[in-house]
């Protein structure tokens, strides 16, 4: 399952050009190609976990990592105020690409009770 | 900010009864009192930090166990296959207690492109 390149390993290998907002030696940061909020930005793992259902012990302080990433970009793209964090587990739930990533959403009007807008 | 019990560790302490879907000494899971799923359970730190971006690096191994014990609860739940795990950041963002907790939503449809309606 995790023998062939993701859409993002292919990215950040290079392969495919993309503007990294942010990157380190355990994730990088980009824009999400299909935005569906003004602010709409992905972290993502070097690391491939296909969901986060395969994340093991030892990815602990990688899926940390994340989060605490997630938060300092909020901050750098000026949302910290404001912002959604998904992960979406599975196709049924909306996953795409299986390798694990966080959406930061944010600079949309969040409707109250919109936790179940969100399954449609 | 955090001096103040948040309600859920008042729930942790014992003094509002709930039921605890799982516990360990860094974390409880509950059902969520106001579900907008069928399955709708929180992930929630014993440590109170008031939202994601106040998280610090010590909280990173912290903040790595709950995506793991989120993981496992899916599982457990019998929902690991489709679920969509959910944080929001501030008060505009739907976030309603001021102590991080996680979603994790499932047994719903989650349509296409359903990011976007979560925004209402």
């Amino acid at each position: 399952m995790s023998e062939e390149k993701s859409i993002f390993t292919q990215i950040m290998d290079g392969e495919i050009p993309s503007e990294m907002l942010y990157e380190d030696d355990r994730c990088v940061v980009i824009k999400d190609i299909n935005p569906q909020a003004p602010t709409h930005v992905l972290v993502i793992p070097r690391k491939k976990i296909p969901r986060l259902v395969e994340a093991v012990a030892d990815d602990e302080s990688l899926l940390g990592h994340l989060l605490l990433v997630a938060g300092k970009m909020a901050g750098q793209l000026g949302v910290d105020e404001a912002f959604r964090l998904v992960i979406n587990n599975g196709a049924d739930a909306g996953q795409t690409v299986f390798h694990l990533h966080m959406h930061i959403l944010a600079n949309k009007t969040f409707a109250e009770g919109s936790l179940s807008k969100e399954f449609g």
